[in-house]
């Protein structure tokens, strides 16, 4: 059995209509929490970098946010992720002085969480393309780790960062450096952070035993020659991040907690999604109201019930309940081994005053079940782990030295970086361009519409545009070594039409017809269908409506958006 | 009379030897100050962002340190400057939500100071062109100052900013926006900041008497048409930064104060002259040791004798000395119009125990001199300007609207930032760039050498060259409307040359021979003019020890650096 830490996690949410002064109270509301937090033993307290997401996030500048809670707390760790690495969001070496500053002022209680940055606001208001973004996070993380250690740092050229030596100061307080995490969405990504030996900071909503299957894969590569660090230490490390609120009377947390919790979600897919957003006018919160059940956040489906808590089948409902439901669902996040829980309790119209209420009773009825023995059990982890690490770090390049008797030289060293900044052909990923632009133009032509309105549209002919574009979309990273046949059959007024998509090992192929052997066949509205690909419908909401029919291995079925380049927020 | 304000000044800085735990001691005990600082009654606290300058600056992330700040204070403003504003930096989105940021965590107490960037190390670094940075300054204060008013911002496409319209969050609690500054070196930067409507923060330790007549400067051209603010509102201050150190007894004031406040200015001069620099390997400390004499900071001529403080003849002197001294040094600032003195008491290797103590007298026996009837004054101030501010702000072109229904568009945005960072021309300033490398070789040849040496490689041939590169360099903007002749007496072993530099409205010419009606006559030996020029000698040590004579208007003699394009720290 692994041991568990609690964390909060913070996005600064603020659902319209914005009065004045309420950015004001939502940040002075979340250092008031975190010194609860602290004071009642939340481990961590994470926070967001989010640029431009109304609503969403109003928290673009999470080292100003943590330094303050640094003089609020005593003993809270504070993660300060997730940093956007793409450069032209952050230089990486002004990421490396505010880590090392943190550090600093909050006498080494930092972990860096990083991200590659992913909703269409900010890489567009960044300019930074899609198809270099996890290039770039592998490029700066390593630069930004050797900012740390090397003395000096001993330069860089590379395709997006130039900079000649200089010893970037100051150093952090940690050595050699701030525990690393990555975000991630997926089972491919929590894979990606184990070969970079980083701690996995999730954002599924996974159910508890999904989330078992993601740590197995995780400890395994961890402890295979695929892992070499992206740091100069390895951070062993599982989390997942779940909506929360706590009372005593579960009906209590659920009308406290449960708009916070689905506007979370919602938004979340508005802005990684395909929804259309303009600027200082869409009003994500007016959206949220119309079209919340539509997508899957049905606030009548939350039932105080005193069952188990499912975390997201059917609405997603989190750790919204009462102390022993989330000790329950903590016992089984734990038996999984996910090694920490970040807990999402500001979300949208959450209130203040509960959120703290929560903090307090977690502190006294949750916190103390999990505390005993954890600091031992840890210790033996480390232990265990020990070699691996030993060998993963011994795979790792080490610091260098810079040249000797580099010399600072302004003209030469100005002219180096503005030459390379060309070097890098000008290139649009067409593919993707008009994939995201053709989705885009669909999802206008399906919203609003009638089923027949839709089936009339989209003939036969255009499902086989459909389903041949599922197969090239195909993703093999995300399948975890399925292969097999998936079995699509599509019902409208007059008779259905059926699909089969073989998956293979690296493709995929789509034909008409019944499947042979289908390990999984979905039945549902040819409309509803088309409204799935558009991003128009949720299928956790058409499954629990009844209008999705699942047979065979359910457990491949929250895995084909992954599998067929859906969206995800890193 | 005006009312004048008191701040601290922070830089971090850490002279080597360096060892294990003092930059956290740096920052704990910094933290610690400005609890002091905030309780005694000082109005500000002001804090650098300084890349890469190792000892003289470990302040790399000052929004982190001031947000740290903000929870151990109450009342003292937050100096967040200077923050340099080229985008190769700091993105001008970065910087609105930081600013914003920590005016929300500190409700309000945020002034936003900003600068070009200007030592090689940080231009070479970032990559950011010298003849580029000043234009990059305006650039970006009216994109950033825009994102703090305009909802959503509008967009921009500039030559160094491209970004698609986008609401920038969060905004700043004060409204329009914190008080803007920028940092000025020379008179011509001070104009700059009143053509400009914003605050000049001054780093040039002068005189009361010469501040005065920026003062006055400045004032005129606040309430002239040239003032077009760049902001959306005026904030008229003018500050000066002194180093400073407080103690009943004089010699006990000069024994902890004076080696940090000529390191302070010796260090600077390192950064911002053409001494050369090894990153991670030149010991400015050891540096300062072996040649402070030589640059003019010279220990001896320190003496406690209870007189009149001169801030800068001979060695820099600064506020170091007796509550009486500093009261009536501030006196005299107070005289010639000064907003507010900035004291650096944190540099070299000043000690924490006497920065404390220092804090605790002014705010005992100095800063209740100058706090009666300020509020009023200010008021009188505010009322007196406040025509003139109207008509200034009524000048400045307003908030715009974006287009209607701007839709976000990731693949159009990202193509349109990457074609446009293509648009500005790969240039070298091919005669700046010589002139500096050509400096640096110069260093390298005289640098060590003794008289006979250097008059022997560089005869009346090489003389002519110099004079006329003189008369090139000349900047009519730096010489605030002087005309007229100089003439240097050049003596050797043998003889002497004498060279004349007659300045016109817009140019200067070099000619061989006496001036007819010199407006100032310098006299001294040949090497050591080929030393100033090359940056190994300081012309202030140079005449306290007698080897260099001024003869005419001495006024004159500080600005020739400036005339003839001398470093500058911003």
């Amino acid at each position: 059995m692994i041991a568990i830490r609690f964390s909060l996690f913070y996005e600064h949410q603020l659902p319209r209509p914005w009065e004045d002064g309420q950015e004001l109270k939502l940040y002075q509301d979340a250092l008031d929490q975190v010194e609860i937090a602290d004071r009642v033993g939340f481990d961590y307290v994470w926070e967001v970098e989010h640029h431009f997401l109304e609503e969403y996030s109003h928290s673009s500048a999470p080292e100003v946010f943590l330094a303050a809670a640094s003089q609020r707390t005593k003993r809270i760790r504070l993660g300060h992720g997730i940093v956007q690495l793409p450069p032209a969001v952050n230089h990486p070496a002004r990421i490396a002085e505010r880590v090392a500053t943190l550090d600093l002022v909050s006498n080494g209680r930092v972990d860096f969480g990083t991200g590659e940055s992913s909703s269409s606001a900010e890489l567009g208001g960044f300019g930074v393309r899609r198809a270099d973004k996890r290039a770039q996070w592998q490029d700066a993380i390593d630069a930004i780790t050797r900012m740390f250690v090397e003395e000096p740092f001993a330069g860089w050229n590379s395709a997006d960062i130039t900079m000649p030596p200089r010893n970037v100061l100051p150093k952090p307080l940690q050595k050699p450096h701030p525990p690393l995490w990555v975000a991630c969405s997926r089972r491919e990504t929590i894979q990606f952070a184990a070969r970079n030996g980083i701690g996995a900071l999730s954002f599924s909503f996974v159910e508890p035993e999904d989330a078992g299957r993601w740590v197995d894969d995780y400890y395994r590569i961890i402890a295979s020659d695929e892992c070499v660090p992206a740091g100069f230490a390895v951070n062993p490390n599982v989390a997942v991040v779940l909506p929360m609120m706590l009372h005593e009377d579960e009906a209590t947390a659920i009308d406290r907690g449960i708009d916070g919790a689905h506007f979370f979600a919602f938004a979340l897919a508005h802005y990684y999604g395909t929804t259309p957003h303009d600027p200082g006018r869409t009003n994500v919160w007016d959206e949220f109201l119309r079209r919340r059940e539509s997508r899957g956040f049905s606030r009548q489906e939350i039932i105080a019930n005193a069952e188990s808590l499912n975390v997201n089948v059917g609405s997603l409902r989190g750790a919204v309940g009462t102390p022993d439901q989330v000790t329950e669902l903590i016992r089984r996040y734990e038996s999984a081994g996910v090694d920490q829980i970040s807990f999402v309790l500001q979300a949208g119209p959450n209130k203040h005053e509960h959120i703290c209420e929560s903090l307090e009773l977690f502190g006294k009825s949750v916190l103390p079940r999990f505390t005993e023995g954890r600091d031992e059990r840890e210790a033996e982890k480390a232990e265990r782990l020990a070699p691996a690490i030993e060998a993963a770090l011994a795979r790792r390049e080490p610091a260098r030295k810079p040249p000797p008797g580099y010399r600072i030289d302004e003209d030469a060293e100005v002219t180096r970086v503005h030459r390379s900044s060309r070097r890098r052909p000008i290139r649009v990923d067409v593919r993707t361009a008009a994939r995201r632009r053709c989705q885009q133009g669909f999802y206008k032509l399906v919203h609003g519409r009638s089923d027949a309105q839709i089936e009339k549209r989209f003939g036969p002919g255009a499902q086989r545009v459909f389903f041949a574009g599922m197969a090239r979309a195909f993703d093999p990273s995300a399948s975890a070594g399925f292969t097999g046949e998936l079995e699509f059959r599509l019902t409208r007024a007059q008779g259905r039409t059926v699909w089969t998509l073989h998956i293979g090992k690296s493709r995929a192929r789509a034909r008409s017809g019944p499947a042979r052997d289908p390990a999984l066949t979905l039945t549902l509205a040819t409309a509803d269908f088309l409204r799935i690909l558009a991003g128009d419908a949720n299928p956790a909401s058409l499954l629990m409506d009844g209008r999705l029919e699942l047979r065979g291995d359910h457990y491949l079925a929250p895995r084909l958006s992954e599998m067929f380049g859906g969206p995800s927020p890193y």
